[in-house]
């Protein structure tokens, strides 16, 4: 068991990390101030877990919203729907909203505490691997628009978060290697000793070994939360855990949101942030392989695509949120471990990188 | 010209009071940090000054939406609209919202503003007296449900608010006088200064002579800054600025926002607050009869009305967002300018209340 302490001033929680959290009421109760909860889940996650925590807050009325699953769902008219009901019930303003999913049910329960009523308190629920490690810190809320991935959103931090390691027993295969895509990036962004103990122990890791698991976990809520404490609300240093993210969200974007995980789409992203340093010069070509080579074991997409090609990727790109003015801001690597955001790379090396990776 | 400094930490901004303004560029791009901006305003308001505006900040990338008039149109498929205009141009973070009208116009441009890419820059020109005297200060946006008023919203400051006090020239009496309740409000809860000051010189105020007219919206912004400055998300002292706003959204709800402009229903809503005041023996006849004689000099409705019933109300009044596991809390009245809040009242005091005012 372990606590994470995220310390944002009076948005200030605790992200609880163990296995069999979910059965505890203790976990839950003192932080659910009124008597009303509303649970958010999805069909894949209720019919799993949803009964048990009905039961850890058995004293309170509680309501259930079960969405579809995927992210197709992660959009404004389901938010809506989320709304019709809590007015339906009524939720007053007391009520506490509890996410019990991944990052698509916290992002919406999340934006949808944020916005009811302006604003109602809320519990996340994380059980996917890539939400435990994610979302569980930083407050980020929100939809996507077929224009943009999480074009629609807001800045929410929840009351709690409680991570059930023994939920991710679950979790298909694909979807825990896409959450180990976010992983890696907290070692190549700024923890280089965190990387080389992903390299050493990343089959313990995919094998589920609890202190291996939980290591994980709260390594990546420390290291988001270092950078997050800095800046809440992104306007500064935050902007390096986008590593990836601005190649990653247009892949999303060009495949509809289908055919690639998130942290799939982060995990090439983020190969192709290297070769564009690599092909800049500022990064060694060693350091490409061993990056490769860990996303790869850790049972990621490493391999160009035909279902995009180069120019498409660079017309969504320049509608990420990370363009400023109209020039296409990335977060570029000098070694693992050190990485920086600029604008000022060579336009014909992102071509080149775009070239060798979107095929299509 | 006045200045009222609204003080919120990293969230303070000034507002600007005085007659010209929205012809003068000092008081717009210096505020307009990046090179993109979006005018939001409505079909009324839109011939009479978006030109002007436009003038002001001929130096920019100007986009506008110009929205149908009315609180009907303040609901969440209209500001789905404005983002998918945001997305189309694509707006990009560092542009900014510019809401040029009223409450209805600003509330939708406020809440678009801090949901697009979690939060934009935002600036307030409101060119009714309802707006610059309640919706400058505060930071509350948002819009309206079928089932409640401003169920759906979020708190987000503007960075400046620009009150050019001669938009009020064109401005239907009616809609004034609704603006004017809001006025009389800050005397009735908090400032019996200022409510003397008003019983002297509404006739002044009324046919907008500037010294007048420049008093009462500076005063009106200075008496809600103090109370929004102790209390910003609205969990204490805040809620005494909901003085018969309980009363007067269910009005507004059961009239389906049409037939009741806001500033009229909580004109009579603070009446009832009053009325229940008095009947609880907490308030004297005298006052509630110099406050009714003041709203009827101003213009508003005093008199009961059969377009809605005492149980319709009370319904109504219960999905209020005022309303804590289930009892109404309420601002009610000891004196003109000392009011309190408290669910402690007698039943029957409420039902009696109601039975006065609505007959029908």
């Amino acid at each position: 068991m372990k606590t994470v302490q995220i310390s944002l001033g009076d948005r200030s929680y605790d992200i609880r990390i163990g296995s069999g959290l979910l059965s505890d009421s203790s976990e839950f109760v003192p932080w659910v101030t009124g008597q009303q909860v509303l649970i958010v889940s999805n069909v894949v996650v209720a019919p799993l877990y949803l009964a048990t925590l009905r039961r850890a807050i058995s004293g309170k009325t509680v309501e259930e919203i079960i969405l579809p699953d995927g992210e197709n769902t992660k959009i404004l008219d389901t938010v809506s729907t989320i709304f019709d009901r809590m007015l339906a019930v009524p939720l007053d303003r007391s009520a506490t909203i509890i996410a019990l999913g991944g990052g698509v049910v916290g992002d919406m329960a999340g934006f949808s505490a944020a916005c009811y009523q302006r604003g109602i308190p809320f519990i996340q629920v994380p059980t996917t691997l890539l939400a435990q490690v994610d979302s569980s810190v930083g407050g980020k809320t929100g939809v996507n628009h077929t224009l943009g991935k999480n074009m629609i959103g807001a800045f929410y931090q929840p009351r709690r978060v409680v991570i059930d390691l023994s939920t991710l027993a679950t979790l298909e295969p694909r979807q825990f290697s896409a959450g180990l895509a976010e992983v890696i990036k907290y070692g190549l962004i700024n923890d280089y000793g965190f990387f080389c103990w992903l390299e050493e122990n990343i089959e313990a890791v995919i094998n589920q070994q609890e202190d291996a698991l939980e290591y994980v976990v709260e390594q990546s809520c420390l290291n988001k939360a270092k950078v997050v404490e800095q800046d809440e609300r992104e306007s500064g240093v935050r902007a390096l855990l986008n590593l990836g993210h601005t190649f990653g969200h247009a892949i999303e974007t060009a495949t509809n949101y289908s055919n690639w995980l998130h942290g799939e789409a982060v995990g090439i992203g983020m190969l192709m942030a290297m070769q564009l340093s690599l092909l800049q010069g500022w990064l060694g070509k060693e350091d490409v392989e061993r990056a490769r080579s860990l996303l790869e074991r850790a049972g990621l997409r490493v391999e160009p695509s035909v279902e995009f090609s180069a120019s498409q990727l660079k017309e969504l790109m320049k509608l990420d949120k990370k363009v400023q003015n109209g020039n296409i801001r990335l977060v570029l690597m000098k070694a693992i471990g050190e990485s920086f955001v600029t604008s000022d790379y060579e336009e014909s090396a992102l071509d080149q990188t775009l070239g060798l990776y979107a095929i299509g």
